[in-house]
């Protein structure tokens, strides 16, 4: 039996491309050594993470200045660690906060943790290539005008496919009412290194930013920065919770790696953009010109507003063709070994970063472009573009605490989930614990599972069981 | 300026040697390469930790049998994700938990997070070298009977310092009331390997055992494992905290190290215990013979009981002597370049392990014979052995949403304190928020300033000022 770690190397060894995270896309040009051979622990001349004074404060000030921030954290236990903390250190026990349904789990969880009552916005739903848009301004005003109890608001922008929603008017509205704007930005972390990507959050006035570098920079996994800016944020209350929720031994294998992005992306981020937005642009116009395939490359239009699209993600569609962007995932991965990030109905999801190489994006190109000659456009009827808005009958934490019991997922319509289901990636949920099971929810998981989207949160892994409020 | 990497690499170069965490001891055995190189994500092929099926799922097994245990779970964000995790599994929001006063951080965390009451037992102290001893049964058994809502017992053993205390006779107590016994046994992952060392907790029927691999193993900083065993631990609802605690973004460097160290010691421990012990019961037996300098190489003898040392740590005391652990510590690292852990009052602490080397013993031995030398015995009268147990006002919980205004902690007398002061390391506190500042506290503090420990906690970060419950 091999071990982990030479499964691991066996696995780099091969030809596989990665258009998937981490964003350091095992580039050779970083050098780093042996991790065994610098991994310490607080000694003399070194720092405390979680009181940082030294060479730790010195490089989380790097990370401040690249990023424009007043106020910059490593995280070590990924985004999740900063996105517990933000809301736990926002909120008060009990509280009220307005999220985006499209959260991340992590955000669901400090919901739960804080025993929140969360009500939502949802994004809204682009009609060409159903992909989630963003979020509406006018939703989110109107909600926080409705409830003047809400403590905070969370969203995620970029969403996992790229859609960028209008931070700064959110900003505007969700600071009138003296409360904070927590943006998940985990997918974000390159924005506002090149004029070819939107700005990032923190530019755009959010109180709170979350980054996971490895995502879309060249740090390893599992590492984040969150970002503090302006007046609104307890910043004790919130350093409290980042050594809460954070491990007393942290990583400097990983602390070292952030700080290497960092200082790569300062010193010779302008060259290594500059070449990316070269070769990446290249790379979406050669796609453009696919017959059946499309990359979605315009803007996106959801009900009622225009969003960013973030040029770093490719989503490549075959929405209208006669192949299921599974049958396109796998072809990809087993016949051209072009590992993709995520698939979905219609599209795959593609990662590119500043350390991708130019074969890569030509295999993509060839692969694509053989692909495209060997399906057919047939035309689809629209698909579904409704984003089902389950019945909410107890908040999460309060359903914890109730007897639960097993059902199959079809005799489970009208009963109350005690669960989540979600597809992954990215995570985020058609149902959360305390909500009412409709007939088109079931309707929706039976028809993911058909076309083979990886269903998870059920009890039985499978997606056949449901545990739901009751008894036996 | 340098970078984070760069530093760590320098001090890598240099002649120190590490009596400290972790435990790998950046020994060149390790083999691993570039972390870069192997780090992935979730893709085909690979697993999801908080969803483990395929390779995970087996290294986890591997490590499993190596410990004898029913059920071992990876853990990447350090004992303390553990923690976390098994404390919030075992309770209920607002119950009643029994701990050990000399418990991590991160349980008092876990109080606080589920509004939790918590009963101390405290451990008991050794008179002749002033170290904290393990646990008293007949104090645990009598809280168990008159808190007949206590949900479950969280006990730290082996201690910083190497107490081990008895794990299976606390077991029966506990066991009796059909509730779980969590041993915080992070510095004991050794344990079980060599006859040298006591048996795990895991053998003496602990419910959940934790293990910082990292700490005595050689596995990169901020890996652990979570052992349960049993059947009064509810399995699921651990795995949903394990899912909240830990990052969505694990990291394959972390966990394939975890797997590397389970494999070394499963294919070549008895060869590396049997060496390893060899060298240590050498390099204890040449530093029981010093004059002045006392190497604590005996059981520990309590107020009440005896309890084993875990050997593997040296417990090096200066008492009665014309130095302190603190001027010992500065000599050790100054004029030897001998690293230690930790340094107390009147001893410093040395960590070995497996991957130590000879020459560190014999630079240890050769600096503490010169230091010996040098260095006169005096008859100081007997350290205050008193353990000062404080007043409880309020939980932790209620306690966090009081106002709080700073105050001169000489001014402290008689305030309830609204956050903790610990010496760090450990990290175990003098004060928890919602005790009585008492004078003999105030006095203790301004003894371990004196004698230069590092006192942490303090809103200050100079060990002035207090936060305490109260208005401006």
């Amino acid at each position: 039996m091999q071990s982990l770690y030479e499964q691991l190397e066996n696995y780099s060894e091969t030809d596989y491309y990665p258009f998937h995270m981490p964003g350091h896309k095992r580039n050779e040009d970083l050098q780093f050594s042996n991790p065994f051979h610098y991994d310490i622990t607080e000694i003399e001349g070194f720092d405390n993470l979680h009181h940082s004074q030294g060479i730790i404060l010195d490089a989380q000030k790097r990370a401040a200045l690249l990023y424009n921030s007043s106020e910059t954290h490593f995280l070590i236990n990924g985004s999740t660690g900063g996105l517990l903390s933000a809301i736990s250190s926002c909120t008060t026990k009990g509280g009220t906060v307005l999220i985006a349904r499209n959260c991340h789990k992590a955000v669901y969880n400090a919901v739960f943790l804080n025993e929140l009552i969360n009500i939502y916005t949802y994004p809204q739903k682009e009609r060409k290539f159903c992909v989630n848009g963003g979020l509406n301004i006018k939703d989110i005003k109107q909600l926080l005008i409705n409830n003047k109890n809400i403590q905070a608001v969370v969203i995620t922008s970029p969403t996992y496919d790229g859609i960028i929603s209008d931070i700064e008017s959110i900003a505007i509205e969700v600071h009138k009412f003296n409360i904070p704007l927590i943006v998940d930005e985990a997918h974000g972390a390159h924005l506002g290194f090149h004029s070819y990507f939107s700005e990032n959050s923190i530019s755009k006035g959010a109180d709170i930013v979350i980054h996971s570098v490895h995502k879309t920079l060249p740090s390893l996994t599992q590492t984040a920065l969150l970002h503090v800016n302006g007046n609104i944020v307890d910043r004790d209350k919130l350093r409290k919770y980042l050594a809460i929720y954070q491990t007393s031994s942290p990583s400097y294998v990983l602390m070292a790696s952030i700080d290497n992005c960092i200082n790569l992306i300062s010193n010779k981020g302008k060259e290594l953009f500059d070449n990316y937005v070269s070769n990446l642009s290249h790379l979406r116009e050669s796609l453009s010109k696919l017959k059946n395939i499309r990359l979605v490359s315009e803007n996106i239009v959801g009900n009622n507003d225009i969003f960013d699209l973030d040029r770093s993600k490719l989503i490549i569609s075959v929405k209208n063709t006669d192949i299921t962007g599974k049958e396109l995932y796998l072809k990809l991965l087993n016949q051209y070994h072009l590992q993709m990030e995520m698939v979905s109905g219609d599209y795959v999801l593609g990662i590119t970063t500043i350390m991708d190489k130019i074969e890569g994006y030509n295999r993509l190109i060839y692969a694509l472009n053989e692909i495209d000659n060997e399906i057919k456009s047939v035309n689809n009827p629209l698909s579904d573009d409704t984003i089902i808005k389950p019945q909410v009958s107890h908040s999460i934490a309060n359903c914890n605490n109730l007897d639960t019991v097993n059902l199959k997922l079809e005799e489970a319509e009208d009963k109350i989930a005690a669960e989540y289901i979600y597809l992954y990636p990215p995570g985020v949920p058609l149902i959360v614990p305390g909500e009412i099971i409709s007939k088109e929810l079931i309707l929706q998981i039976n028809t993911y599972k058909k076309i083979g989207l990886q269903i998870e949160g059920m009890s039985d892994y499978a997606g056949n069981m449901i545990k739901i409020v009751g008894k036996e």
